[in-house]
């Protein structure tokens, strides 16, 4: 799921207290105004297919599958899909999408599922996805229950939730036999969720070098479109001495703990600025033999964050620098040069923003309109991270139905009325590739990115 | 056993490394130089006691004695005593003690095992001693094991070695008739060892306000007296925060990591002075919850030491001082007065010196002298800080054997000859307390202390 969606306390206190919280629950706080008028053409794409019967017809046939939906969600929820363990709910997932009709999609070499739903031509080629992993270890009980109204099971709504609605997606299309424009490039990947660091949209962006856009799935209020991606670096950090003990070699060795402690003492006095917002805290120490060894090692773990690239970057050298000259410091107190300091990126994920002005909001505006949302826009650190810190329109949107407890063993989702969600979020991604006979592809056809 | 013993950096290692070096072979650093010369009191009484036929004849039967004295060793030795859990081995050294004819002798309140030698009457109260406990855990292997020409046990050395010693004296005295001036007062005490806090020596002279002098047997290398009782304490610190999420919470809370920190940092800095030495160390540090949680909590444990009480004292000032700053230095940087702190005294050990010049010291030097020792003057953190810090005149000194692996599984004794040591502590016991007969009372007799 985003790591994090406004409003800040509100996201914060659910995924620290594992509170069941509906996301749509969560408020109005926005990190951009509400776009409050679309372009022309971005008007009629959607007029044109709000009215289309053809589409009408998808939007009911979308309806009509919701129930085999949940056998969907239900099926692939019960599959485990660790961090860096997604493999038997790709295969799975694979195996749907070819029973669906796309016969060439595969598995590639990072894990990731990748299918092709071509159109006619000439238009652009949209990446449609939702991630495969889940945050909860192997072995965790991930049978689905069904109580007060509501489906549980870790992972059912971040982001099974969101693979199901691929699915169901490329199923009323190919029944429905509608034609897009531009190409729907169909993913469901690996590595969305914490360590993994976003590996599997890193490897999608970098073997594909003609994805115009990307619309992704995450459990989301209705009228909720990310805009922002923000950015995050992690760093382990070590701190290694000779040790000694606390009286007998006092005076003649550096002590790693109080190393460490003259660095977080510098980080803790780090600017940063409120816009954009630009965040950092030293999230774990350990160190120490006993209390009476002056410490020959300790170490620290540094979360860094941004909604600005830049503006991450610029922290983490200062943090970096106050590191490297903590250990000078304390080298110099004791005249010595064996305390040592090794920095290990443990967490790397780019940043970025699709600007509230691209034809990708306000396509997700308009659509949401259509559907009677108010649009708001939001950040958090996603899969859609990627594109957005290549310069490539990205949001992320709800695939319908109310969800809550992401990350804990409490996650559930009220499937109720989940449909509606599923076909807003189906206008958006065809107005942006086109429909032959109704709409013209909004989304624009990017040159090719360079290797 | 002492915590520590010159030079410095060869008992740290000892101590840190688990190195089986004996201490004699720990060189000649000093606290204080060696009396080059004994008033013409000592002089007489260790001339007389060493001329006597009654204490010529006391000393061939430690001799003779000392086969049995390592059956009592070993006996002791593999009742383990563990810290707070000394009463087995206690209630065995009463059982000697009483067959050896002290049939008053008892187990006080804390668990010390006391019995009085009374002399004629008139003489000084000499408390001589030896510590119960280990530093190992219940559950160690305590058997004693023979080979390299060494017997090996964890305690064997420390301190069991002095207790056997005790019992021996006990022995030789009463068989050989010997009447003191002074009264012996023999002890077994508990709690020497780290979180034992000196309880024992502590109990002791509390509830004893009449002792006029002590000597501790420890081991020690030949000549070796103990007149320094370097003082420490010790604290946890505890930092409490609200804790958040890093990127939702931050600029609302404080970190308690962070607190921390600043208060490490102002500690690295603090000065000591190197004469009388006084040292501190951040031994320890925990805390945080995860990377990318502001932690609501952080801890670290603290060593201060010193040669002297106030200077000692003064450290501590700066160090709690310096937590208190940085507490309010991490609150004022987010303008909150939500991190809390709290500090919990967890080791006292009160510290002191005997001078080189007072009678205890220099009967100890003539009757090295009388074996053919040069002393050399050590300071560490014993029982005998107790009364150092009491102003009552106390020394410790070997009872005899080579040892090493002091607080480590490895720990051995080499027993060869180890009846010299015996013989060496033994008169300069005497001689503080007098032999009817022989040598008038060198201790002075002080005025009972106050309640």
């Amino acid at each position: 799921m985003p790591r994090f969606l406004v409003p800040a306390a509100v996201a914060a206190a659910t995924a620290l207290l594992c509170q069941a919280a509906p996301v749509h629950a969560q408020g109005t706080n926005t990190v951009a105004a509400t776009p409050t008028q679309v372009r022309p053409a971005v008007d009629r794409a959607y007029t044109q297919l709000m009215a289309a019967p053809a589409i009408r017809g998808l939007l009911d046939a979308v309806k009509v599958d919701h129930p085999r939906t949940i056998d969907d969600l239900k099926l692939l929820t019960e599959i485990e899909a660790p961090p860096f363990k997604e493999h038997r709910r790709a295969e799975a997932f694979l195996a749907r999408m070819k029973a669906l009709g796309l016969t060439h999609a595969k598995i590639d070499a990072e894990g990731n599922v990748v299918g092709l739903r071509k159109g006619i031509g000439g238009g652009p080629k949209l990446l449609i996805s939702a991630h495969l992993d889940t945050v909860f270890p192997a072995g965790t009980d991930v049978k689905v229950k069904e109580h007060d109204g509501r489906l549980h099971a870790p992972g059912i709504a971040d982001d099974t939730r969101g693979l199901s609605v691929l699915l169901s997606w490329l199923k009323v299309l190919n029944e429905n036999k509608i034609q897009t424009v531009g190409d729907l490039m169909i993913v469901a990947n690996v590595g969305e969720e914490e360590l993994g660091n976003l590996r599997g949209m890193k490897a999608i962006f970098r073997d594909n070098l003609d994805i115009d856009g990307m619309v992704g799935l995450e459990p989301s209020s209705p009228g909720a479109v990310l805009v922002l991606g923000t950015a995050s670096h992690r760093y382990e950090v070590t701190f290694q001495g000779p040790g000694g003990h606390s009286f007998g070699a006092f005076g003649q060795v550096p002590s790693a703990i109080h190393g460490m402690g003259r660095a977080i003492a510098k980080i803790a006095d780090v600017r940063t600025p409120s816009f954009p917002k630009t965040t950092f805290t030293v999230g774990t120490v350990g160190g120490g033999t006993s209390v009476n060894t002056i410490a020959p090692d300790a170490r620290m773990a540094i979360d860094i964050r941004s909604d600005d690239m830049a503006s991450l970057l610029e922290t983490e050298k200062k943090i970096l620098a106050a590191i490297d000259e903590a250990v000078v410091e304390e080298n110099r107190r004791w005249n010595v040069s064996t305390l040592s300091v090794s920095t290990k990126l443990i967490g790397d994920r780019p940043g970025g923003r699709t600007q509230s002005d691209t034809v990708i909001v306000e396509a997700a505006t308009r659509a949401n309109s259509a559907f009677g949302h108010k649009t708001l826009l939001t950040g958090a650190s996603t899969d859609a991270n990627v594109p957005m810190s290549l310069g490539i329109p990205a949001i992320i949107i709800g695939g319908g139905g109310k969800t809550g407890g992401f990350h804990a063993l409490s996650e559930w989702i009220d499937v109720t009325d989940g449909w509606k969600g599923a076909q807003n979020s189906l206008v958006t991604v065809l107005g942006l590739v086109g429909v032959q006979g109704t709409s013209a592809p909004l989304l624009e056809k990017r040159p090719p990115r360079a290797k």
